[in-house]
C-alpha cells in the first residue's frame, strides 16, 4: 500500500489531485491499509519459517484439501492437524506429496527449513503420545530440533531423574501429561528454562476429560510454568517456537 | 441386654412366662438389641485406645464443652478438632486439664496409651501445616508414633528424594498437599506401603478451594493411593490407625 | 551396581585408576544408579507376588500384546485391564495361554502365588459389578483371598446388615457403589477395619458420570474411609493388597 | 367478583346496559377476575391453617417488620424464616407478641390451629439441626404434629435402626442431612411412606456447600425420595403439609 | 423366623434347652431375623400392588430376562424400564406375554390391580415425552389413574392456564420439563397439592444434560415442590404412588 | 369468543337466559377465553411474517413431517431446524416443495415476505458456520436482509477492523463465536447498535462444549451485549427480528 | 486529525514537503488516527445522551471521585454503579451535587436529557430489587421512560397475568429474576417485543450464586430472550437503550 | 560434595580405607549428594539475579519476618507477595530497609541487579491493576525493564491498536485481564513474540472468581499464548524472566 499512498502524494505534489481529493482518497484507503498489515503478517510468517496450519477437527476432507491447496501456493510447509488416519487417504488422493504422521495425526506438505534451537518434549505415559507427538511434529515442521523423552511419569520418578541432565540443559521444555498432571510441577522444579505444560484428556473418572491435569498444572507449585489448552500440542509447539525465535534473534536479526 | 434376655429365658424355663408371651417380649426388645450393639461398638473403641473426637466446626463453645464433658466420663482421651485459637480459652475455662495444639487447632483431654506402629506424614508446603498437624496430633493422641516430614513439595524434588529412605521404610504414609497435589503421586511411586492423600484447600485461583489437589490426587498415576476429603487430616489419621491396628493385630489379638 | 562400584574402588585401591578418574566415573554412574533402584523396585514387586498390570484403555491391541509379551519375560503374572470382550480374541491369537474375565474386562497370563490375607469386596448394585470384579480379579491375581458381597445397596439395608458379621471380621474392605455412594458410609460405620471406597460411573442424570458417588464418598461421615478414582477397581485392589502385605509382614519379613 | 358480574348481567337483563356495553365492561374486568382468584388463594390458605411466611434472608429488619405487620392483619399465624438471633430484638421491638426459635432462626406471631397428621423429621448430625428445626417449626406452626429424630447419621446405622418402628409408622418423613447425604437413601429404603430429603450445606472440602449431599440424594437408590433445595427446611415442611392435607382430606372436605 | 424362635422358647419351656443355650442360639439367629424383615418388605410391596421394577440401563438382555422371570414367579406385575425398542424383541422371545410401551421404553408383564387415586402428569414439550410417559406407565402399572397434560410449556402460558381447573383439582402432580424447567414453578404456584418435578436432559448447549432444569426446579420459588433425579420418571411415579397410598389409607387400612 | 359472549349477553337481554344462568355459563367459558388469546397470538405471528419453527433435534422424521404438514396448513413459511442431511431425504419424500440448507441444517417450506431491516451476522471461524448459518437462514426466512461476515476471529483483528464500517452502520448484529468468545467483546466495543452473542460448542479441551465462550460472552466488558444459549442461532435471529420489528414499527403500525 | 492530514497534503501540494516526507509523516500519524476514532466515539455517546458510567466495585472512593470529576468535565450525566451506602458520604464530600439511589446503589451527577422510548422492567421478588433498580436508574439516567413492575414472580402467575396488557404494549422488556429464573420464560412467551433477562445472585443452596437462574434463562423455551451477566442490571439497561435508539432513529437521524 | 568423595577415593588410594568400607561410606552419602544438588540450585538462582520470593497469603506476619530474615542472609533481593497494606507496618517494624508497593501488595528488601531484556505488561481494566503490578514489580525486582500498558481492554479496541507498535516490538508480553479475558486473544494475534496470559478474579456473576477469563484464555484462538493461574502475576513474571534469560544467554554465558 505504501506505493499507492506514495503515488497519491505524488499526484498531490504534481497537482493532478487537490489536497481535499487526496484526503477523501486516503480515508477510503484506510481499511485496506489494515488489510495490508495482514499481508505483512503473512510475509513475516514465511520469513521465520513457521508453516501455515489447518485445524482439521470439524472440517470435511474436501474443505481441508481446498485450504491446504490454497496455502501451498504461497507457503513452503503446510500442516493439517487432527487428521484421523482414515481421513488421510482421502486427502492424499487430492494432494500430491502429502505425508502423514499417524500418532501425531498430522498431514503435511513440504519440508521445513532448519531453525536454530531445540525443544525438549517430555510426556508422562504412552497414552499421552498423540498429544506429545502433535507438539513434536509441529515443532519439527517449524524447523526446530526436537528431543523426545517419553514415558517418564512421576509414579516412577527415577526414570525422570535419570534424564535430569537433559532437562537442565534444555532451552525450552514442553511437558505433556494427563491424569494428575504432576509431571509439570516436577519438571518445573528440575528445569532452569521456560516450561510449557499441556494437559491431556487421557484418563477416566475424576479426570473429567482433562480437567484434573489442567487444574493441577495451573496450580503448579513450580514457578515459571505456563499452561495451554487440554490436548493442545500444537499451541505448545508454537509458543516454544516463539521463545526460541526470540532467543536466537531470528526475528530481530532479519527485521 | 444379655441379662434381660437371659432373665426372660429363665422365666420361660421356670414357667412364669409362656413361650408365646416371651416371643412377644423378645420382639419388643429387638431394637434395644441393636442399641446394645452400639454399646459394644463403644467398648471396642475404648479397648483399642482410639479416642472420641468432637468435630468442632459449626458447634458453639458451650456445645463443645458439654459433649467433651460427657465423653470424658467414659473415655481416656477426648479430642475436639477445628477449634480456633480464640475459642480455646472459652473451653479451657470449663474443662479442667484441657490442652491445645494451635497449628492443628485441636483441643484435648487425657493422655494416649502408646500403640505399636508408626505413621509417616509428609506435607508439601508450610501452608499445608494446619492439616498435616491435624493428622499428626490425631495420630499421636491415638497412641501411634508419628514421623513428620514437612515442606518437601515436588517443585524441589531433591528435598523429598533426600528423605527417600524414610519413605521406603514407612509402614503407612499420609501425604498432605494443596495446589497441584503432585506430591501424592511422587510419594506413591517412591513408597512401598499404603499411601493416604489429603488434599488441602490452601491456594488461590484455579485451586477452587482444594478441587485441583483433590482431582489430581484421585487421578494419581501411582497405584495404591487413596484420598480423603479436602483438609480432612483427621480422617487420614483414623484410616492410617486402622491400617496399623490390622498390621499389629492389635484388634484381633484382643478380640 | 554395587559390584561395579566395588570394582571401581578396587581399581583405585590397586592404583589402576586415580581418585579423580574414579570420581569422574562415579558421576557418570550416578543416574544408572537410579536406574538400578528401578530394578530393585522391579525385584521387590516380583518377590511380593504383585503382578505387572497393563492399563488397556486407549492402547491398540498390538501395543497391549507387545507390552504383555515383554512383561511376561520377567513376571509370573501379567494382567491387562479394561480389555473389551471384542478385543480379547485379538490378544488371545498372539498371546499363548491368555485367559479372560469378561465382567472384570481383564485378560491375564500366569497363575498367582497365594498370599496371606483376605479382601472383602462389597458392591451396591448389579451395574457396579464390572468395577467390583475388576477389584476382585486384580486382588485374586495378586494372590489374595477375596470375599464377594454383591448387591447389598443401602436402599435395602437389611440385606447388608444380614452380612454384618462378614464386615466385622474383615481385614480390609473395598466398597463399590455408584448413584448415591451411600454404601461406603454405612459400611464404614459397621466395619472395624480399613475401608476403601470406589465410586462408579454407573447411573444417569445428576450422577454426572460418577461425580455424585465420588463426592458422597469423600464426605463420608464414617471415619477411616478413603476413596480412589471413579471406576478404579484396580487401584482399590492395589491399596488393599499393600495394607495386607503390611499386616502380614510379607514385605518386612523378606526384606 | 361474582357479584359484580351478576350485577352486570342483571343490568343487561333489565336493559340498563346494552349487551355490547356489558361486553366491553366484562373485558375490562377480565384481569381483575384473575386478581380475584388470587384472593381466593389467600382465603384457601387461611382456611387450611397454613401461615404466611416471610423469607428473611436479604431483607432489612424494617422490611421484615412491615411485611409481618401487613400479613398479621389478615393471618392468624405469620412466620419469618432466616432471622439471625441478633436481628430478632430489632423485630421484637416493633412487633408485639413476636416469638423466636433460635435454632430454627424463625420468628413468629400467633398460634397455629391444630391439623391432623404427623411429620417425622430425621436428621443426621447436630450440625444439621438449624435446617431440621426450620422444617420442624414451620410444620408445627402449620398445626401439624412433629416427631423429631435427631443425630441418627448412617455412620452409626444402629442408632437409626433402633428407631425403625418410628420410620415404618410414619405418614411422611423429612430427612435432613449434609456431608454424604446417605441418610436419605437408607431411610428411603426403610420407610413405607413419602420421603422428602433436604440436603444441608454443613460440611467442608468436597462438600462444596451442600453439593455432595444434594447429588447423593438426587441419586438415591431408594425409590420414592424427592429432594428440595439445599438448606430448604421450609420447603420440605410445606410439601409434607400438602401431602398430609391430601391424606386427611382437609382440603377436599372443606372445598 | 417367628416359628424358629417359638420352637426355641418351647424347647426352653420343656427343658430340652437351657436358658443360656437358648441365649447363644438367639444371638446366632439375630441376622436371619433381619433377613426376615426383608421378606416382610417383600410382602408389603405385593400387598399394596406396587410392581417390581427392573432398571434396564446397563444390563444385558439376558440379565433382564432372568431377573424378570424370577420376579414374575412371585409378582403380579413386573416392569423393566429403559428398554430400547431394538432390545424389546430379544426380551419378548424369552418372556411370554411381555408387552412394550415404546415412548416410555417400558416392557411389562401382567396387569395392574386398580388403586384409588389419580396422578396428574404435566409435560412441557414433545421432547419430554419419553420421561413423562415413563412416569405415566409406571403409575398406571401400579394401578393408579393417570391424567396426561402434554405440551403445556410456559412459553405459551395460556395453554397451561386453560387447564388450570385440572391442576387445581389434582391430588398429586408430576411436572416433567427440560430446558428452563420453569413449568415446575408455574404449576407449583397454580396447584394446591403436592408437586413432584422431574427435570429432563432434553436440550442442548447450556442445558448441560439437564443441569439447567434441575437447578431451576430446586430453586423453584413455589413452595411445596420437590425434585427427583434428571429423567427419573420412575422415581416420580413411585413417590406419587406413595402419597396416594397415604391419602387413601391403602396401607394403613391393610396393616 | 367475543361473539359467544355477545350472544350470551343478548340472550340475557332478551330474557332467554336468566342472569344467574349466564353467570354460570360465563364461568365455564373463562378458560376458553384464554384459549382465544392463544389464537390471537397465532394471528399476530402470521401478521408479522414470522414463520413457525419446528425444533428437529430429538424428534423422529415422522413427527417432523406431521408437525410441518399441520403448520403448513396455516402458515406461509414453515421451518425445521437441526435437520441432519441424512434426515432431509426422508422429509422431502413426504413434504412436497421442501427445501434444505445443508450448512444451517434447516429444511423449509414456502417463501418469506420481505421485511424492512438488516441483520448483520459476524462469525469467528469456519467451524462456527453451522450456527451462524442457522441464524442467517432463520433471519432470511423471516424476510429480513442478512449481511454475512464470516471468519473474522480476533486472532487476526485486522480482518475484522477492515469491516468496521459494516459494523458501525449495522442495525443489529449477531456475533457467533466459539473457543474464547472474544469476538463478542470486540464487536460490542466497535458497534453502536444492539449486539446478540451466540457462543458455539465448537472447540476442544477446556472449551467444555461451549462453556468457555458462554462465560466469556456473559462477562463481555462491552456494554450492550446479550447472550443466547450455546449454538442457538435460531434464538439470536428471533431476537434480532423482534428488535427490527420494533425499529420499523412493523408491529405498531399494523396493530 | 482531518485538519492535520489536510495541512500535510497542502504542504505537499505547495511543495514544502516532498511526497516521501509526507508518507513518513502519515505513517507516524496512523495510530493517532485510531485515537481520533476514539474521540468520535466519545462525541457520539454525548450526542445520544448516554451517560458515562463508572463501575464502582473494586475501586477506592478516591479513585471513583477522580474518575467522576474527570468525566464530569465533558459529560452532562455521570453515573457510578455498585456504590455501597456507606461509601456514598465519602464521595458526596468531594463531588458537589452528587445524588444517590440507595436500592440501586448508584451515585450520579447531572440530569438526563429525555429520550423517546419506554423500558418496561419486571422483577420476580423483593430481593431482586437492587438489580432491577440498577437497570431502572441507569435507564432513567439515559433519559428513557421506565415502567416498573415489581414482585410478579411466577409462583403467583396471576399477579403477572393481571399486568399482561403492560407486557404486550411494551417496546422492550427487562426481566430480573433469581432462584429459578422462570419469569424470563413466561414473560418471553407473553410479550411481543425484545426481552432481556438478568439473572440475579439472590438465593441460597443450589442457586450457586445465580447459576440456576442464569442457566434457566439461557435455556428459556421462549424465543427472543437474551441474557446478560448475573446481577448486570446496567448491561441490560444499556442494551435496552440501544434497541430504543434504533427504534426511534435517534442515532441515524442525527448521523 | 565432590571434595568429600575425592577425599574418600584418596583414602582408598592410600589404603586408609578398604574398598568395601568406602562403598559403605558412599552409600550413606548418596542422599546428601542429592542435597548438594539443591545447593547448586540455590547458587544458580543467586547468579542469575532472581530474587527469593515468599508467598505471603496464609502466613502470619511473624512467619513472613522469619523467612525473609533467613533469606536476606544469602540473597541480594527478597520479596514477599500478597502482603496486605495493614500487614506491612508489622513487617517493617522487624525488617530494616523493607519497602512496599501498595498496589502490587509486595514488600521487598534490597535492590535488583539490572538484567538485559524488557517485559511488556498489558492490562485490561483498572481493577486488574493489582495483578498486573504484581507481575511488574516482580519483573523489576528481577532486574528486567518493564513497559506498562494499562487499561486497554478490548471493548475499546482502538486504545490497544494505538499501541500496536509497542506490542510488535515486544520481546515477551504478559496480558492481565479478567471478565471475558478477550485481551489475551487479541494481543496474541497482534504480537509476534511469546505471550503469557494471566486471568484475574476481578468481576462478578458468571465470572465465577476468574473462571470465565481462565477458560477464555485457554481457548485463545491465537497460537502461542500460554496461561498461568488466576491472579498469578508472580508466576507470569517468573516465566517471562526465564524466557529473557534464554534470549540473552544470561544463563548459558555464565554457566
Amino acid at each position: 500500500m505504501e506505493e499507492e499512498i506514495l503515488a497519491l502524494l505524488n499526484a498531490v505534489a504534481i497537482g493532478t489531485q487537490t489536497p481535499s481529493q487526496a484526503l477523501h482518497h486516503l480515508q477510503s484507503l484506510s481499511f485496506e491499509n489494515v488489510g495490508t498489515f495482514a499481508k505483512i503478517d503473512h510475509h513475516r510468517r514465511l520469513r521465520t519459517g513457521f508453516p501455515e496450519v489447518v485445524f482439521g477437527m470439524g472440517k470435511s476432507p474436501m474443505q481441508i484439501v481446498q485450504i491446504m491447496q490454497a496455502l501451498a501456493q504461497k507457503e513452503a510447509v503446510v500442516l493439517a492437524t487432527r487428521i484421523a488416519w482414515e481421513v488421510y487417504p482421502l486427502l492424499q488422493a487430492q494432494l500430491r506429496g502429502l505425508q502423514y504422521h499417524p500418532t501425531a495425526q498430522i498431514a503435511y506438505l513440504g519440508e521445513p527449513t532448519p531453525q536454530p534451537g531445540t525443544i525438549t518434549i517430555v510426556s508422562a505415559g504412552t497414552s499421552d503420545l498423540p498429544v506429545a507427538e502433535e507438539a513434536a511434529v509441529v515443532a519439527e515442521m517449524c524447523g526446530f530440533t526436537v528431543k523426545r523423552l517419553w514415558d517418564v511419569g512421576v509414579a516412577g520418578i527415577h526414570r525422570l531423574l535419570y534424564h535430569q541432565p537433559l532437562l537442565r540443559e534444555a532451552e525450552v521444555i514442553i511437558v505433556v501429561a494427563g491424569m494428575d498432571g504432576a509431571l509439570a510441577s516436577v519438571v518445573g522444579g528440575l528445569a532452569n528454562c521456560p516450561v510449557i505444560a499441556v494437559p491431556t484428556s487421557i484418563g477416566y473418572g475424576a479426570n473429567f476429560q482433562g480437567l484434573s491435569a489442567l487444574l493441577s498444572m495451573l496450580n503448579s507449585c513450580a514457578a515459571g510454568v505456563a499452561v495451554v489448552n487440554i490436548d493442545n500440542g500444537f499451541g505448545a509447539a508454537t509458543l516454544a517456537g516463539q521463545i526460541l525465535r526470540l532467543a536466537y534473534n531470528t526475528d530481530r536479526a532479519n527485521s
